[in-house]
């Protein structure tokens, strides 16, 4: 629900300044935290229907690909969703995939029979520090799980795929934003989720305040590398076609930039956008049809709206954070603490 | 007017088998052709109104990027084709870029004061083989002449931009063709029109027929370096996003291997193809609007269209091609005494 | 081993004509054919040492990005390889990029822990039409097995990821080609390596012959949509950097097209193409290092053997082919048969 | 010279704290202010040498497409820059192609007759607001003039190609800065220098402070469409192969997002990024060579030094803008006044 004091930028937030303010848009959490395990998944279902049959336009900006992500090359050629969005760790991506395979199976028995396969989509961050990764805990049924667990008003911070995720070498995780624009006399939300484990806590800017500095000065930390990767998911109910949601995805950079980032080399920053606005049937009988798009000259107000609530989603992943020691005694701590 | 005696592939071809068999697209060269001075200047005008007020939806496809053309990178970001094309030599696209700004500056008043400014389209082929290219001899009004000369039923071979071109170490330039498909129950087109200048003698292929190597055998020629380029417009009535233009234009490759070329280092590849189903208003005042796509399962039809009629345009530039004695006593010969 | 009785192009081929002709790279199968079950796993070995502590350079080019493979967005952003190159089908992804993340934790165990992740690469085309693709039937251990499997010289055909894949409407699989060219007074190779599963019968080119029409004529069947894909491995021991592995990639779409595909919307055609001659040391110390390239000026060399080998290697692929019946009691015949 | 009483970021800065700290980089002006006509060109000349003849590894971050750049395309394909790099307004860039193209064929009479024809690199924003665009007041003349004043020492602000440019809605301009990284001991240097254009007043962040909104309170002014471009040019002497200068290239986001863009729909936001540690030879005799790079685990290096420097450079350009009345009585003010 963003920050809780204020607010990021210029722009009307949403009724929960969720992602979940894009009308059909849901998220679900399921969590592994005990001790060495601090990892899970989280899953974003894009609409309430069959996605296979009813797919979004979505379009992929990989501003760093130093990553692991699975399914966003046949976004980028095609310019559809066919399913829930998962995101876990990097080493678990492999079972996050088949559980998501046999999901959409179950939803649809013509696929990889009398129609084409399914392009699943799961993203993902290196939990490393607090996370025993290696030990490949994330297994089908949690993926499940977390699907299962879709609601509107969800929880942010060290839940789901975001429990063990580092940010800014303070504690990471889930955290989500929304704004309100207007278009053609009506309103339009846009919303974002981020699962964020990206940055250096020296360079972590708050809305202008260098508070990296700050605590970089009670803690004598050495420099780190930049690593760890943030996933930046945008939703809207604007309709756009697959190449505009492209150019939006692209303003994620924006907000990174602000936080304090520098788009480190081992950091994979990928943002996906998709819209509710268009349903593209994947038995459509008829060989033309029409697909609701937005003015290129109005377009700016998305992409402002795309920054700030980017830049919110990543402040409050931070201030839901808690203090945690994971695998091997290794620490984050909140934001929240310094932040006052 | 493609190939005279057959065709290409099994589709059906245009009435005038021509990239102006799209309704609404015209054709128009200006030719400089005196001994040294062996080039000039086509004008391919997208539909027949005023193109920067109403844009059409354009996609490009960087085949191999070693060439010089204009305007490409902001059709791949705004999805949108705001000016004629024009095809000229390599040295001489800045000469062209300037003359079509101008005649874009005469049909707005606006641009440049009120409104954005005008992103012009220029497309070029080194022609150094057989005109003196240094001379930098297009003039701004040759450049105009060819737009004022712009028609339906224009002219094939050493003509217009194609005049000194080479191909397949014969004498290239102009082709054109065109196929017809069928999309819920009505007839659409699909135009191609090529400036070729590329491919070495001996990878020649007709066809299925190893033309190259048979001609090569009577003319002892030392094996040469691939390349020159070849400039590939692709004209449609067929409603598509530029997303799916630019998966169109991407197919162009399949008529480069075809006619025997390996996409050689020295070679600018490159298709540009856009619709005309879809106007896009500069000065739209509604903030949302919809436009018209093709079901992507129904797409390989046109992606037949495109590999079968920039083939058939390929093979036409060369069938047009006259014997031509140029700069420095180079040659050039037609294909057309080979291929009988 | 390419094609038996003759030779696709102009170029020496390798000493088997297999892309193990590049030194160091070795190839396993590991083949599940059991009635509805008719799918495997073939592994690529790029060298004989480990990979993820001694990468190679690599280039990808997404020709047409109707396809689930993983792994390809980092080699896009840093150019290297750090894995086994794992190809199986569609809905076995996910299983093969857990398999292939355990067989690389075991090799290292810094990985995830005091050092980054690693980027599995995982490919693969859609058997569905002779497996029961929806089965799962790929388990880890198989994955592993192809692994252990890898030698210079390997079988093509129905086997490993090959078994159960349909080209042109023939029976597909594994085809693999080599060529040889000089530079700088020395001898050099490029191997290919495809997993074809692509195209529709009536389209299918042999060296220019139009066989699938002469074959459609004796079958009265129905026209069908291009789909399945093609994977389209590229090897070689020519330094180059990974821009201009991904410009020889990009040349696979010329061997596309000479065999008679039209890049159809449903097909998944990838190229990776990675060179052995420089190693990338994931633990090097310097800040500062060199690498050897080619010289683009001497770059068609290359490009020219990729075409080749590639085409080469597709028709191999359906020579190596044999009549099958699997899942649904559906079957694919050779080409063996109609190609005398 | 950056700014004047302090540094952005914490990164040593160069001697000059230009683009010039770069050895052997040079840069020129030619300056049009007179009334209605306040344009002018600024010529970056990457070495000393003839460019053509040796060649520097660069790469391109296309952030927003909305531009009309030239030769942009082949440098992405080929990794090299072989020309000066020419700034100045969008309508004059075919004058200022046309005339690199004379300078250039006046440097190697091979050009276009016994070897390739050259590749111009000319980039642009619209100054419009300030400067009769319409008009094309930039002359071939005015283009050599530009190269012929390349120094060490140059002016920032209203000069040259930046004369007319608005930025945040005050006076943009050119402007630079450096930053000294060290590798293996030794000390690189990075150089920025861009040509502003871009932004709305509201949004402009000065290090952290939200300056715009403070200028904003005081002028009543309407919120108006971010358009205008901003071109940003980045050089080092660290080696580096094409892709990671693309690499870095794209890091110029951050500084973007830093100093409150939001990469608006009408700005044409643009990064090249050359190094000169490597010479690439247009008539390199030998088949193979070898190029030095940086160890990509310390590339976060050159990001940081980019990020900081395009910052820097951008604050600079306001810093140094001067209050000027141009077309039609448009005004801009200097940032300086209210930054105190």
């Amino acid at each position: 629900m963003g920050l809780t004091d204020r607010s990021i930028g210029i722009m009307k937030t949403g009724r929960l300044n969720l992602i979940t303010d894009v009308a059909g848009v849901k998220v679900g959490h399921y969590t592994l935290s005990n001790q060495e395990i601090q990892t899970g998944v989280t899953a974003i279902l894009p609409h309430e229907g069959n996605l296979f049959r009813e797919k979004l336009l979505a379009g992929v900006s990989v501003i760093n690909g130093f990553g692991k992500s699975v399914g966003l090359m046949q976004i980028d050629e095609l310019g559809t969703l066919e399913t829930p969005i998962i995101l876990t760790n990097t080493l678990s991506v492999g079972t996050a995939t088949t559980a998501l395979v046999r999901y959409m199976l179950a939803g649809d028995e013509q696929i990889g029979v009398s129609t084409s396969t399914v392009n699943p989509v799961v993203m993902e961050c290196n939990d490393g520090t607090l996370n025993d990764i290696r030990g490949l805990h994330v297994k089908e049924e949690h993926v499940l799980a977390a699907i299962e667990d879709a609601k509107v008003e969800f929880a942010e911070g060290a839940v789901g795929g975001g429990t063990g995720m580092s940010c800014f070498g303070l504690k990471g995780g889930i955290g989500s934003a929304s704004r309100v624009l207007e278009l053609d006399g009506s309103e339009y939300t846009v919303g974002a989720l981020v699962m964020s484990n990206c940055g250096v806590l020296k360079n972590l800017i708050v809305d202008g305040r260098k508070i990296g500095q700050e605590i970089q000065g009670q803690k004598d930390a050495a420099e780190k590398l930049e690593k760890g990767s943030i996933i930046m998911i945008v939703a809207t109910d604007v309709p756009m076609c697959s190449r505009q949601l492209r150019r939006a995805a692209k303003r994620a950079a924006v907000a990174l930039g602000r936080v304090g980032s520098y788009l480190g080399n081992g950091s994979g920053d990928i943002c996906l956008a998709f819209s509710t606005a268009n349903r593209i049937e994947h038995y459509a009988e008829r060989d033309l049809s029409s697909i609701g798009v937005i003015n290129e000259n109005r377009i700016d107000r998305v992409f402002r709206a795309v920054g700030e609530a980017v830049e919110e989603a990543i402040l409050s992943s931070l201030m839901h954070g808690v203090d945690m020691v994971g695998r091997a005694g290794n620490r984050r701590e909140s934001l929240r603490k310094y932040l006052k």
